[in-house]
């Protein structure tokens, strides 16, 4: 008897790739779909992926496609107040609920990120080109497991750079290194609720980040960890949450 | 030469001790007015006291008061969500830059708390009367400063119980023993961009407990904790918040 | 295809439920036993338990045991001090490597725990068979899986009060209430080089506490959360301790 | 009415400068004499500072010498097996009782250091004269008062990395990059007992690393935070520890 796959939710603005030919070159279906095959390469039959985008009715986020979600994982980048306000309540009363939230790279300055923290979660970045490392810090943590070195490396991504205004995260798995001067704290944990969150800073929409195999692996990892928990407020609205607050 | 005195409004919703006989007879001028008393009282030169409430012009928090403000007190208990949406995001705001934030009692559902948070902010509650023990749990914690013994005993509180919906505090300095057979998180600090923020459980609308000595004493080493800091970022907006994020 | 079942060494000091006949009422074959019953009630095929006591050779904690332990949990009482510095090395040196390690109750006083902490790892206890209670703080975390209620109770404990002198936990998932006016962090972890530690506090000599169906899920659940992690450095070791270092 | 002087002891293992004509030529008269001099230009009538160091009977640090002491900072890299266990002892319970200590550069291999954290402590390091920034990644915190800028940089370093194996700190405030390709959690704060400790990367023996105004700076800042509290255990000795414990 094997327990049931974990249904994961692959969240995409789906712009960016339709709009600038090279990002259309590296993922021509949409970042969406490489995810999706990375989650398969990495957990077989453990995962049921579905995708979902802006486009969409709802964005592809109806209730019903969110209450039979576990892990959902969220790439955005130019059209972030485009998302609709009331999909932003649903996912964050699905994440108090005890929905995982994966936040990958520009995410950081989505709508429900920036809910969850309660803070700007503003960046320094810019598009060099640099060599980036990340270095683990925390080797016990799961997010971290099959990872045969203490750091992995991409050649060329955007620079990402402190100061990441987050709360001091619960744990923190990952800090970059970049060629050019700047440090980051690429793998946080965060738990808001009955819901789990992991930000992951690698991606871009037009280098090739998410065919690379570390990166896919700390995902799945990822998305392994922000599984829902079968605690004692499981499920339970903690209640509709009103505009601001 | 003494350094400059630190700037604290203490605000107030104002309701109860005008409509209800019994807060009125505690606290007849308001809450504010004895937690101003509180702060001269521990603080001396080293503070300067504005207060501010609910019914005044823009709540009594317009720019100019908050730019002049180092440390904000909270205490609303019924009409959290009669403070206006510009104001909470002025809160907001300042608090990114490095204004402190005290949150008081029933404050931890006010709007601007929820805002930092991302979270419900929730807890279990039940008016009994009941005995209350405060136990310190971070015994080198400034705000622990002064206490001489291990607890400090309220006879009659409102009770509050877990599980409270926050995020783990970054520091845990009190946790709350009550005689119905709950336990409570009743001392947290968070930090967001710049600001620090501290809540801090006791308090009531009819108990006498912003006159109880170590209560007061808490509350000022809070005020005192939460000053801003003359960092790299310091008075910096790091931008305006939109509704929603 | 199933994963390999995770090898978990009970170690127990063995001592009081000898020489007490109250301790030998309740557990005749010694408390290792019932450990052991428990983790394969609640793991079954998923475990493979050992144990180890005291009065064996190196305390049953050969390095070639301890090389074949995923975790281990530990339970002593009246000798900490009868456990061979050798041996408390030896534990240490695989906790950095990797192993996880489960403190049970009085266990807070053993040499191991007290040496990863760098604590006095002190608290405040009295017997008088009070009731406690255990709140959930952490309803997210996988130690609290599988509990559908808030609070758990159990109705004759000893007593544990704070000040418990331990680091401020990484994450703190219980909170006990007792009847008699004190509360304690009841479930902590700590992670130490590679190693995942959870200190529990249910547990004692004469009262029947690993019977308990919520304990007895609780511990599983930890020996689950502790396990190692094939991580970038796992099964290195730092180093030889020095006696003192 | 002046607040008492914080009163601070520098510790130096005082042989580098005296057996390497490089060390000696940046540290004549000892590294301990260049960091008094930094207390007093930052803190002013503020501090009080004696020295200590190896060569001393008792290595300077008497009973008496500790308990007169409210902040120790400890230098030490090639001779820390040379402390005597006592003597570490007597620190510890120093640290337990609430005396601040901060930990400079090498001596994160110290015995106090390794003894208070539970882990080995061990890092990467290579001597190549590299470039470190150290980034704020606490803007709030205590000790990046008075920075202005986000990063400050040191021209020539020895070069640290991780993984550094410590506890996750309670606050890291600083994170270094190195040219070479390294990072490393420079400033970490943690509590022990009563004590506060902080340690920072900063300082070489050849490198004129404490004449460098924003590592006055921080030291000094880390020396006033760590400073004690008197709060409810001030004072109290928690136990005297055995060897290894």
């Amino acid at each position: 008897m094997s327990p049931s796959p974990l249904r994961v939710t692959v969240w995409n603005e789906f712009i960016n790739e339709r709009v600038l030919p090279d990002a259309g070159a590296v993922y021509p279906r949409g970042i969406h779909h490489v995810l999706r095959e990375a989650l398969e390469e990495q957990l077989g039959a453990g995962v049921q992926v579905h995708t979902a985008t802006l486009d969409e009715p709802e964005h592809g986020l109806s209730q019903q496609r969110l209450d039979e979600t576990d892990v959902l994982t969220w790439w955005g980048h130019s059209a972030h107040d485009q998302v609709q306000t009331e999909v932003v309540e649903r996912v964050l009363d699905r994440v108090w609920q005890g929905m995982g939230l994966v936040v990958l790279h520009s995410g950081h300055l989505s709508r429900i990120f920036r809910r969850l923290m309660g803070t700007s979660c503003t960046l320094r970045w810019r598009e060099a080109g640099e060599r980036e490392r990340l270095w683990v810090v925390a080797p016990s943590h799961p997010i971290a497991a099959g990872l045969s070195q203490e750091y992995f490396e991409l050649p060329q991504v955007e620079t990402y750079g402190e100061h990441f205004d987050i709360p001091a995260p619960e744990e923190l798995i990952f800090i970059s290194w970049f060629s050019g001067g700047e440090v980051f704290r690429s793998g946080c944990t965060f738990r808001r609720g009955n819901g789990k969150i992991f930000y992951f800073r690698p991606g871009h929409e037009t280098h090739p980040i998410y065919y690379h195999p570390q990166v896919r692996r700390v995902i799945a990892n990822g998305v392994g960890w922000a599984a829902p928990n079968p605690g004692p407020y499981r499920g339970r609205s903690l209640h509709a949450p009103d505009p601001l607050v």
